[in-house]
């Protein structure tokens, strides 16, 4: 385990069939008025939102709503639910939804209580909250982007087209998450697949990077291995409760810091993917699955020894009489063949990005460092083009 | 994910080296009468008590000290550790040293303000703590029974010639952890290895135990993978940081319940090994892993497509040809081979067990379901023959 850190995850998970039932054992450690945060209605279909309404009344509380939380949650819906919390002196934020509806949640939870503008605050200055912050607790519905189990809230700004993250410290993850993992049956297939494709993209960004072989790299290829089998499984048959449920506990794992311990990270395909995003407005996984694979081949041969493993340990790759280059590129297209097969995007024309966004999106992406290359903004604008 | 199960684990961990000066920033959070436990004195000779002291005293603490934790810590300590703290007003707990260190001052937090006896209500009456609980800090010196993350205390009773453990919930794990793999360093040889052993069986005992496929087995295997790879590299140098840090931190995942969930477990070579321990007193890891084989190899038929799995993605056996019986076999015998390699006891005979103990070992040993097979007390005594 290379480095020194810390691990601190307190959120409380609780899982399984009818876990919501749950809340009656935690709403009341907060106060009476609830800010009740969802999206576009999918959880009145699903009879989500009656049974939420009817544990919250049932518990004492009084409810403001804040439906209408988007895919990729801009600044000015958040501007708008901080308005909505401090008119109504919201002591606690229940977020039914998915990974962006969790996002936004605590978006809103860290500026309730500050004077600035959080977009300049949080998104421009990268400023940690030196405010009060609004206890936040997460229904899931869709598995993907480990919201319910992390510090993360990617907020995007159409006026500046940038889609940014910030990843805030234990003190903003959720104090507690119901995941049911039922609800995401509700989810369209395509919807599932990107969500799949997210959480395997996580693994990745904390996987390839370093040489080293330590604990966090076995159970990043745990989790792969998982994801793949489960994904596979789902989509033949997204009611196979099995498969469904492991998706959902894989996608927290991939995301609540653990297996980011020891490792540097590389965050690029989700700088790159969100730059598209900030373009096209297109689901989130689906910008990474289209920009992955052209970023992972440019890539390779700065960390080929890890893409060599990953040929061998997450695909099976045979290494019998094959140079490491080989087993490497053997490795991603097997990853190609995966994402063909379960129907995730392959290109970002086909998510409504054309040529003359390059350059935009190119400007839009923050270059990290911690992988194997730290890419030029020439590098940016030519793996986009190889994702068109 | 088989069945519904709740996560909470709120230890902080403070991982590599120099991080005890974290405690800096953990110590003001806690009141002013401390309790400094700790084990034999290799603390003193590594330099760690002088500088836990320094401190504690840096931070304006009493300190109360209450050292000569034995390896298999007593009722009777238990006993004594509890007047110290009812006797001093103790606010917070250190625990400096291995898992018995920990796990005694777990033992002594739910212990200081209850009117029972400790023993007959948490280990004759497995009842939870209705008082409150002093909080808890550990210093970790060796690597293996996963305490530092853990609400298990196990205490022994040499009167009653048993050794019990109890899982507490989440409330009595300890608030931090501060985890420098270089203390571990110190350690001899054969106490590191069964300290690897006891991580090892950790994870055998949780994997092997229904027919699922879930994320939880994944995991298991990942870790699995990861301390067989370390303890190699450990074993050739002791004074391999990378190593020796993967060890440390493989055991605290392999204990802290992620591993669990969705899993029925199987913990029974821990009551066997645990009863061997009450009879001769000998290191933990060490008892486990003698009597680890006999027991696997006995129940194998029962779960033989889980030992087959094991024998494939644990050890690498090529199926090709054989049957499951067969697969399952060569993994357990590549499972000996290494045990051989790293040098832990194969046998209890070795520990200092006799024929004549065997039928107060099966009296000592409680029997657990969760595996594949309800062992009769019968088949404990053939394993204990078999284990001789």
């Amino acid at each position: 385990m290379q480095g020194n850190f810390s691990y601190y995850n307190p959120t409380k998970l609780y899982f399984g069939k009818s876990s919501l039932e749950n809340l009656n054992a935690e709403l009341p450690k907060y106060g009476k008025n609830v800010q009740l945060i969802y999206g576009g209605g999918s959880i009145k279909k699903i009879g989500l939102y009656d049974d939420v309404i009817r544990i919250l009344k049932d518990n004492g509380k009084t409810i403001v709503e804040d439906p209408g939380v988007m895919p990729n949650p801009t600044v000015d819906k958040l501007r708008e639910g901080v308005k909505i919390a401090r008119d109504n002196n919201v002591d606690f934020i229940l977020a039914v939804g998915g990974g962006s509806v969790c996002d936004y949640a605590k978006a809103v939870s860290v500026s309730v209580h500050t004077t600035e503008d959080p977009w300049d605050k949080y998104y421009i200055r990268f400023e940690e909250p030196d405010c009060p912050i609004v206890p936040v607790g997460c229904v899931l519905t869709m598995a993907g982007t480990g919201s319910e189990m992390n510090g993360g809230a990617v907020i995007t700004n159409h006026e500046a087209k940038l889609k940014i993250g910030h990843v805030f410290g234990p003190e903003v993850m959720p104090r507690f998450s119901v995941m049911d993992p039922e609800y995401t049956y509700s989810l369209p297939v395509r919807q599932m697949v990107a969500g799949i494709y997210d959480i395997f993209n996580h693994i990745c960004e904390q996987y390839f990077s370093g040489e080293d072989d330590n604990v966090s790299d076995y159970l990043a290829e745990a989790l792969m291995r998982s994801v793949i089998k489960s994904s596979r499984d789902a989509v033949k048959d997204p009611y196979n409760y099995e498969a469904r449920s492991n998706i959902m506990w894989a996608a927290t794992w991939a995301l609540n810091t653990l297996i980011a311990k020891g490792k540097t990270t590389d965050w690029m395909v989700h700088m790159i993917g969100q730059a598209v995003g900030a373009y096209t407005d297109a689901t989130h996984g689906m910008t990474l699955a289209a920009v992955s694979l052209p970023y992972y081949r440019y890539i390779m041969p700065w960390g080929v020894k890890k893409f060599k493993r990953f040929a061998i340990e997450v695909w099976d790759i045979d290494p019998t009489g094959k140079s490491a280059e080989e087993i490497a590129s053997e490795g991603l297209e097997a990853m190609r063949g995966w994402m063909e097969e379960i129907g995730v995007s392959l290109n970002i024309s086909e998510l409504g990005a054309t040529s003359d966004m390059i350059e935009g999106m190119a400007d839009a992406t923050i270059i990290l460092d911690g992988g194997y290359k730290v890419l030029t903004r020439d590098e940016v604008i030519n793996i986009l083009k190889d994702s068109l």
